[in-house]
């Protein structure tokens, strides 16, 4: 055995047939198949065939006019990774849930759930979701703003910690002489939260899941986001489009840990990655082209519109970027991080909306690079070791093509190079992430 | 083949160890498998080998002091079933749900999925949810009274059957050469509900499912459910006692059917039905005793107060039965029906509290027949052929060997006789039960 050396953590970011907008239109992707559970049974089994940490599917709870152009929505995480923790029997399974739009007893019940049918591979992605369109389908005409969301978000967390806390590991008894099925008494206890948003009773009518928690995951990267991750998460998804601006995230939500009292190694950071693998640089510039050749003006400037918050059809395409039009960073009801992130790129490198919609349309603006193997191990491997990420969101542009190209060609450099487990040492979610299992907090009776 | 006859249908109540409230104290359950996935598969698997048409998980968002004394809780449905889906081909698939404290538009959304993952195998279960101490879980002082109960669970269903229609069957168009994902001008529409209870304005975030809308399936068997039932319910799970009450509630929710201008077909209604198989009848009542025996009067009191709504623990078990302190069926918060049919038990037997405690223990008042594979199939013939019944909810009292009797002994019996399917003709759950799939209403573009 070598010698215990840090190890790269790898989360496959499902989403439908692949992240560049126009996948489902490549030669090879099968749109048909995405309400099909057959095929993410055959990705989620090729990721757990490389080892991966996890695989993650992302929500909206809203269908907006894109989806003219586009894949939008599809099989809900929860029932989804459920079906797929059959299927597999290693791999971390991530569901994305609202804080904003849920019943917090509800949430908790559903993860404990999932952890206890996957033997505890459940890991929660809590979101706080996007925009008035969304509010309408839950009885409400505006989208709680910003600060509202995330103060919500929080109470939300702390409720749920406490209703996975309300059975002991040992509650059951089960003494099928005595006839006592729990130590309701003494090991069961209520919750009797009361706060500004939330009001919950307990105790959940679940005992206590493999991992304690599903592992917490956040993807904000606001300063509220931020702030958040460094109090109460344990894996980060960010967008970050340069090793430098990684380095600068990493070092800032790390060191925003210890007034929380927790250690670096208590959150794992993970900056979305999206590979574009060929054998040759020539062939992955290529497969690069083929996608970028299938995106549609129409579509890109719906998104781009959206992600900015201005009508962009008005401008020409090919003309200077209105930036003088835009809204401020405060006005920004969405997501602020990828709202500061696109204004920085046009600015840095004054680029057409045009330009900006294909610099942009493979990730979303997550970090992309179309390179060999040995290209693409090498970035991901500068990331790791100059402190930008603890591991990576893979965001294959299309499958599964796209990440059977990772998975056979990236994967084993990263090996080779004593970067990435090739065996699963563990079996739940915390044991791949090197995370605790944490301890059922303050045990009191029900009174 | 035989002439078409009148088939009988046939689902499995899913409830832990069993439907005897000691079932986990039985020789033969193994209480600490109730969060593992493999024990629920393998039930799964018994039932589908034996044709059965579904199986059903029943639910309550809340744990009561009983869990002292008995398994309470457990995994939730939509999860648990989403999983079962993966090892099972055929067999339909009812969650139940709550309309009380669940959002509409995450209920349609998970149920689209489950049907989409399962083939068209999912069925709903709606239920309004019983008592306070679920109401406190939910950030509610109290729990809405019975007909306010019933006014939200009604528009809650146009609620979901409105979010299941706004995707016409062919609204996904996903031509690769135009790059048009979708017909969202004409094929998709969104559904604008302003009610009194709920304000959605959709589309759902998903395609239309293969079923187009799970079963619809409800268990009120007050004056108000029936009519609930009557209007809107594909199948109804009930409580009869005897042969007699099923016949009159078959008869009174068949004939509330026509002034919603639906034909008596289109509802299936089963009663639960608790079979203990002996291969000779002594061998029956002796399995029936030794449930009996382990039955602890320290929960049978908790029980019947909750179920009576009062305090019992103050009476002699084996004195008169307090009739004359209980309740009147109006002040009733809970289930009205199972009130009604115990407080007649004890009036038409003149039980005494123990006696009704036993007499209610294997099954919560479920018709329940100790007796030979013969007298089983004989007492279920009359009932199906008495129109008293067009299948059955089958409860057996422990899990798996109470079960493996039934399906061992009594559902080949049932074959023989031509009652019940030896192959599955169809692939959805509305196939087995020979309901129609629903068209999509109404395709409006959205403006």
């Amino acid at each position: 055995m070598k010698p215990a050396q840090r190890q790269m953590h790898l989360n496959l970011f499902v989403l439908n047939t692949g992240h560049h907008e126009a996948s489902w239109r490549h030669p090879e992707t099968h749109p048909e198949s995405i309400t099909d559970i057959r095929y993410y049974t055959k990705l989620a089994q090729t990721a757990e065939s490389a080892k991966l940490d996890s695989l993650f599917i992302a929500d909206a709870l809203v269908l907006t006019p894109a989806v003219k152009y586009k894949i939008l929505g599809g099989l809900e995480p929860l029932t989804l990774l459920s079906a797929l923790a059959m299927g597999t029997e290693r791999i971390g399974l991530i569901a994305t849930v609202s804080t904003t739009y849920s019943e917090p007893f509800n949430v908790a019940r559903m993860f404990s759930s999932l952890d206890h049918i996957s033997g505890g591979r459940a890991g929660w992605n809590s979101v706080t979701s996007v925009g008035d369109a969304t509010a309408l389908n839950f009885g409400l005409e505006r989208h709680p703003e910003h600060g509202d969301r995330y103060e919500r978000a929080k109470e939300f967390l702390v409720v749920l910690k406490g209703l996975w806390d309300c059975w002991q590991d040992d509650a059951i008894v089960a003494n099928k002489q005595t006839g006592i099925y729990s130590d309701y008494e003494h090991k069961i206890r209520a919750l009797d939260h009361k706060g500004k948003h939330y009001s919950v009773r307990g105790p959940l009518n679940i005992g206590r899941s493999p991992q304690g928690y599903p592992v917490l995951v956040q993807a904000g990267s606001s300063d509220a986001g931020k702030e958040l991750a460094a109090e109460t998460a344990e894996v980060v998804f960010t967008a970050q489009d340069t090793l430098e601006h990684g380095r600068s995230f990493y070092a800032d939500v790390k060191q925003r840990m210890s007034k929380y009292g927790r250690s670096p190694d208590e959150l794992k950071i993970l900056p979305g990655f999206c590979p574009i693998v060929g054998i040759t640089e020539t062939e992955a510039r290529e497969k690069e082209a083929l996608l970028n050749e299938l995106t549609l003006p129409a579509f890109g400037l719906i998104r781009l519109s959206n992600a900015l918050e201005m009508d962009l059809s008005q401008y020409p395409l090919d003309g200077p970027f209105p930036l003088e039009d835009l809204p401020s960073v405060d006005q920004v009801k969405g997501q602020k991080a990828r709202f500061q992130m696109y204004v920085e790129m046009v600015r840095k490198e004054n680029l057409t909306i045009r330009q900006l919609m294909l610099r942009t349309a493979s990730a979303r603006g997550h970090y992309t690079l179309a390179g060999t193997p040995k290209q693409i191990a090498d970035e991901m491997e500068a990331w790791f070791t100059q402190e930008a990420a603890d591991g990576f969101n893979v965001m294959p542009p299309y499958f599964p093509g796209g990440f059977e190209d990772f998975v056979n060609l990236v994967v084993p450099e990263l090996q080779r190079r004593g970067l990435f487990r090739t065996e699963y040492t563990g079996r739940t979610l915390r044991e791949h992430l090197g995370l605790k299992r944490p301890a059922a907090k303050n045990p009191q009776p029900i009174r």
